[in-house]
């Protein structure tokens, strides 16, 4: 029996799923903006054109076409890439859960940013690491510590979220991304690169990925089609070196043989039958929208003492509060005004951090935004 | 880095996946038994009424209506069960794995037949489990011998395969399944019972599964739609006690949050929307024919010294040669020959197996089946 630590943030969820609440918990995609119809529509030509092949056991690396396809997406992102280094899985999460199985024994140190998304501190707790923080700033990690942590903790890997990062929205710069790449070839450690939000970028210039630095093989790039796509299908992928990608691909059969066939082609069949960029362009200008609204609601309604991040991208910012918050207290107040968010401690996997939040800002509208900032405000002025 | 062991299997399933090849290998069902249109009509139904929710994260649980459709069916294979106790897997091969996660450290010890499934051995291998195998005939694993293994090996589960056991395609009997719970419930013995094929059954009566007799909460039940809809969907369930439940729920959040959405409720469509008594008995007709063609193609063509198991249900046969038969050597000849299956060996955790082989029945024709037996019993004679 491992250490097993349930998901504050699902149970939270589930109440916040309740129509009449507003909800800033949970990293839901704007359902509004799902490609149903182009969906339906790819569903029913897979089913018409290759209905046995769609509905037949597939290979375990996934379906040829698809890889192909993430390869050609990731070479436009400025990574090396090639089908064969390409692992399709059920969303990003089971590359979390496979990279723990293959690195990590009982006690085995992983670096993380702190505070770090909640379901990777959850996979990795599951094979039982000890978590050790690398300091970071409003850029991001700061590479230049890594060397004394590694050389003390000897890590197995590094896990990191460098675009709009999961809870704090913040993006790693450039610079520090190919410093990262340097270290990490220089002390043979290897990088988990968690990309699920970089498509979602809707200000600012775009920043290479970790793994268009990556000379050494070091970096396992993972992405994902749950906010592209939409999250129901469980589409992500994992791209990594050949010797780790075989050794990956054996853990994926062991898990659950496959991903979907009928999801990976119906994905693909959409990704290939309709212009992402113009699909892309509309969540992008949603969200940014949206961002945008909630940070001026903010300005409006929080005291002094309250300050957020500004993501460029993404689903969520972070909002700290004066040290005296206490952001689990707060929720169960703010439940009762039917208003939702995640408080920080979770995303901590070392210590502290309750007067943090998390706030969600692509899965509601414009007027339940300002509605539910201005619940919030109230609560934390009387608070 | 755990043990891992590449599956010969999946590297044969690639050359026997070529249409000229005649393949008794893998376990594919007949795709020409899809039930695609119904499929197609399902998804479109799906997408078309609730396509935001079908297409949204949802719970770790699983889509409740499904849930709820398992456990009623559940209690019609002669099953307590309630919606709350059902885990939503990808594939039964998914419960392998988080049963596995939740019981075993390694050097753990996993009780099975021997020989037992190949993929299960993979996946309790991944977590570094040593095999103990329970004593075997043709009523499948005998009861009276788990006393004093449980007793010298301490073992974490038990894993079986009651109803046409892959590979063996063995039925372990009524009282025995009996003798079995309460033997359990005595020594409080986990049992993972694993029922992928229970409504492949052609010919013979009906057999309450293990878990018609558990009174104690020591059985866990694990099937899948792979056989019965369709394997491509990667859907699968377990049903656990409450305690046990809970933490399986934790894994399969950590493990990838939750199964498809989209592919559940199209399922879900599926199952409510068509009479599965139909789809079922052409499903069974078929196999049903094909095990016969098979089993009179054996006779005619394999020399004294070879013999067979007659199964009433599932996918596989199993065949035994002479003491001094190499399976991999013929499986060599055969594929020369256009002709594959899966030598024995790899489904015997703990020792021995060379003159066994698997061979499935129910991917192929009748008159496929003729040729490849003719072909395999001609290299038998010269071999």
């Amino acid at each position: 029996m491992r250490q097993l630590r349930p998901s504050t943030i699902r149970e939270i969820l589930k109440v916040a799923a309740q129509p009449e609440i507003i909800s800033f918990a949970g990293g839901l995609p704007a359902p509004e903006l799902f490609p149903v119809d182009a969906v339906r529509a790819a569903a029913d030509h897979v089913l018409t054109q290759n209905g046995r092949e769609a509905l037949q056991y597939g290979p375990s690396e996934g379906f040829p076409a698809l890889r192909e396809w993430i390869s050609d997406e990731m070479q436009s992102r400025g990574i090396k890439s090639s089908p064969s280094e390409v692992l399709v899985t059920n969303g990003s999460q089971q590359v979390l859960d496979l990279v723990a199985k293959l690195f990590l024994n009982p006690g085995d140190v992983v670096l993380t940013e702190n505070p770090t998304y909640l379901a990777a501190i959850q996979a990795f707790q599951a094979l039982e690491a000890r978590f050790v923080p690398v300091p970071t700033d409003d850029q991001g990690l700061i590479p230049e510590a890594l060397p004394e942590l590694i050389k003390k903790h000897r890590p197995k890997f590094l896990y990191t979220i460098p675009n709009f990062q999961n809870p704090t929205g913040v993006t790693m710069s450039g610079a520090r991304r190919q410093a990262l790449a340097q270290i990490a070839a220089a002390h043979g450690l290897i990088v988990l690169e968690d990309d699920p939000y970089g498509k979602l970028r809707y200000s600012g210039t775009e920043v290479p990925p970790i793994k268009h630095w990556d000379e050494a093989g070091c970096v396992l790039y993972a992405s994902t089609f749950s906010k592209t796509i939409a999250p129901g299908l469980r589409l992500g992928w994992v791209a990594a070196p050949a010797e780790i990608f075989s050794r990956l691909l054996i853990l994926k059969q062991a898990s659950d043989l496959h991903t979907s066939s009928f999801d990976q082609r119906v994905a693909f069949a959409f990704l290939t039958g309709n212009d992402q960029s113009i699909h892309l362009s509309r969540i992008r200008g949603a969200y940014g929208e949206r961002f945008g609204v909630m940070d001026a609601a903010l300005k409006q309604e929080m005291l002094a003492g309250y300050r957020w991040t500004k993501p460029e991208g993404g689903m969520f910012l972070w909002l700290t509060g004066p040290a005296e918050l206490d952001g689990l207290k707060l929720l169960e107040q703010a439940i009762k005004h039917q208003v939702a968010f995640v408080p920080g401690r979770d995303f901590f996997p070392a210590e502290g951090g309750s007067n943090y939040l998390r706030l969600n800002f692509s899965n509601s509208t414009p007027d339940r935004i300002r509605e539910g900032v201005r619940r919030l405000g109230a609560l934390c002025r009387a608070g």
